[in-house]
């Protein structure tokens, strides 16, 4: 079978680029508005998008940081979101943001299991260890705990995670009325965890899915992020502005998953991509354009001095010169190391760095034809930097639509993505295997179902 | 207005009775047959009840002591499966158990606040404090917090969890296009809770539904899970075998509601019945007998072993003898005296026991034709027993689909039950008043909407 390119769809209800809920094509409700998330997910469907993707946030960012900017403040928790968009879909994965730091292992196992039964198998967990001093202090803390330890947590967190995954076998139900033997009790098995910071003594209450368990998904850049992705995670949703640093990141992730005895081609790696498509290169730069002369210029600097953790204070400073040093600080390091580069790289002034990363935040922004888009995905795809893309419309549901119209036909016309869903299983379509438990491993049982 | 019956269908897709999954009617898999649930829905819609409502565990209760034994050893989370089942359903409400001695309080707001916005006001919360060393062993405990620390912590929890519901006011959200204001500052709110367990600044990152926020339910029975029950719910399922019994918990409640400054018809006491409902007698206890029947003996012990907080243990125990005395534990308090009430009161032996408890735990069961069971629910509503009541079909669809058939018409006859929904959302349907913000009722807003 021939590699295709794998297509995950970043749809948050209030859009992406920070001034998109003022454009007429977005409802401005569109973070808590259900009808505008079921249109956006039969849309990314009918685009043949692997999966709708979505991320988290566990406190209100006001003014910068998050995508779409202060139409995001209020949003849904995607889990709940996504198993009300199951039943609406038939093929389309949903991969959902929860964090390892916030969120019982128990509970998360539970939410989890329960859209993949649901859902018939397309559930994905996006693992992120939650880095804002305001989540930190909506449970219980007055300040996050160091990066270093969320990152400890968060390992010993999927552990459990997955063990709890396992507490049935898939054929631990036997469910013979006559008999009146529900489960056969050889097949249903404990966690009994016990480490640095969980104690878990199982079984989950949720049975198995049709894909064994939902893809792990995660998002590292440091060396912890790295770490934590090439041992536990099948997708990796990554930010690169070029070629070479999606190289690097992507030989790196491949490298440390062969080191940890992973089979490499288990775990995708897929940049975030945002694209303005145009049927010609001017209607393409129009539609960035207009974008960002929406935007209003405190919350461009709400979205700088958000995006570097909070550290910095733009107040006075002058918007046509340069960005001020920036600490490092214990929130999103990786992050903050991307936005310094953007700025020193094209050297630009606070104002042109923030209408640059309003749209994606430091996710790569392409602006032009399906040709020239297709030609650079094409270019990542058979270099060894992308496995496949997160794309980042930057307003909806027009900037999805313009993909699904545009881009997709001129990908499929090369040969590099698929014409129809292979299954009907998140794994299926993203060509994963499916993970037998741990104890069928241990008899003997090989990775992928026969 | 006439006051109407209330009613909730408690429908585990699981069954209620331990042997319902034997019954050739109820899919052995129903717990985590997500088409089943669909069903299940529609035909509680189609009966006019006001909401589905799930029981939850934390834990695997193998054997007994939960609704349909162990065909309820994997089920799924109700938050999750309900927001499936709202975009399906129109006007019924869905009443999801969730635990505040396991979950954060921002956490529960969240997904109790999406589901509320995607189902369009139809949500509801029951507050439990979770009583089993099995669950506390899935959190990092080796025992349970005592009974008295859960229910100060509950009270707490429905504290914060209020709060944050009202982070947002009503209008708070302008989404001006032209100004690029998004929303009133004015009226977003930090929640800024400081107290004995938790610390939560705010806001929450969800906006009120159009029911406000979604209907607190409780069930507590003790004099902790009372005083918790009046302060805070706006629905109490109870258990009762006996209208006096009843009356007495009725009365209490209401009295309570009253000595707090509530408006005592602004907290609806439902009691559970489980009907085996014939079109004869000899039909209803043909149904009866037919379950009975299918009850393996070692479920049954499991079961009453289960619902005595484990402490007992029936091993070498003449079944056909009374029950051994039972020593109070830190679990369910007034669940294990209810089983004692039953047991001494019918001079039931441990057989005859399980046999009436298999059904429904300690909940009135009543087995008749429709103008027996309407006889009794009348006499409950009218003799300030009940305003509703929880219906427990013993096995599914055909438990539930009698009571709509046959039950509900007699109800509606007697001008007792509606004939058709009076709102959209369950506030509506329960006829509870609109909760006003803290922050516009400190502004003199009334409490119920004009």
């Amino acid at each position: 079978m021939t590699r295709k390119i794998r297509l995950g769809a970043f749809l948050p209800g209030g859009g992406q680029h920070i001034a998109s809920w003022r454009h007429p094509d977005q409802p401005a409700d569109g973070a808590t508005n259900f009808e505008f998330h079921v249109k956006l997910a039969q849309e990314a469907e009918r685009g043949l998008f692997d999966a709708y993707f979505l991320a988290d946030n566990l406190s209100v960012g006001f003014g910068g940081g998050v995508e779409g900017g202060n139409a995001r403040i209020a949003g849904l928790e995607p889990v709940t979101l996504f198993s009300a968009l199951a039943p609406l879909t038939k093929n389309l994965g949903f991969i959902a943001t929860a964090s390892s730091t916030y969120e019982e292992p128990y509970n998360l196992a539970r939410k989890f299991a329960s859209l993949d039964v649901i859902s018939g198998g397309r559930a994905g967990w996006n693992v992120v260890t939650t880095a804002t001093e305001t989540a930190a202090q909506n449970f219980n803390l007055d300040q996050q705990h160091p990066h270093a330890f969320r990152y400890r947590r968060a390992q010993e967190h999927v552990q459990v995670v997955k063990k709890l995954w396992d507490s049935f076998e898939d054929d631990a139900f036997t469910r013979d009325k006559k008999s009146g033997v529900f489960f056969d009790k050889d097949k249903v098995h404990y966690t009994d965890h016990s480490g640095e910071h969980f104690k878990v003594r199982g079984p989950l209450n949720v049975a198995r899915s049709p894909q064994g368990h939902p893809v792990i998904v995660q998002a590292g850049q440091s060396e912890d992020g790295r770490g934590l992705a090439a041992a536990t995670a099948e997708v990796i949703f990554t930010a690169h502005q070029k070629l070479d640093t999606a190289q690097e990141f992507y030989r790196d992730i491949k490298a440390r998953a062969r080191g940890l005895g992973r089979d490499p081609s288990h775990i995708l790696v897929m940049p975030g991509v945002a694209p303005f498509v145009g049927r010609t290169e001017a209607e393409a730069r129009e539609k960035y354009d207009r974008l960002t002369s929406l935007i209003l210029e405190k919350d461009g600097i709400a979205l700088v001095e958000g995006l570097t953790g909070g550290e910095l204070d733009l107040t006075g400073v002058d918007l046509d010169g340069p960005l001020p040093p920036l600490a490092p600080t214990e929130g999103m390091k990786s992050r903050q190391a991307l936005i310094r580069q953007i700025a020193t790289e094209n050297n630009f002034t606070i104002r042109q760095l923030y209408q640059w990363i309003a749209t994606a935040r430091g996710h790569f922004t392409v602006v032009g034809t399906p040709v020239q888009i297709v030609d650079i995905l094409e270019e990542w795809f058979t270099n060894e930097a992308a496995d496949g893309f997160n794309i980042l419309p930057p307003w909806l549901p027009t900037g999805l639509t313009d993909f699904v119209d545009l881009v997709i036909p001129e990908l499929q016309r090369r040969g590099l993505f698929r014409t129809e869903y292979e299954g009907r299983t998140l794994r299926d379509n993203l060509g994963l295997p499916f993970p037998q438990t741990r104890w069928a491993l241990a008899r003997g049982a090989t990775l992928a179902a026969e």
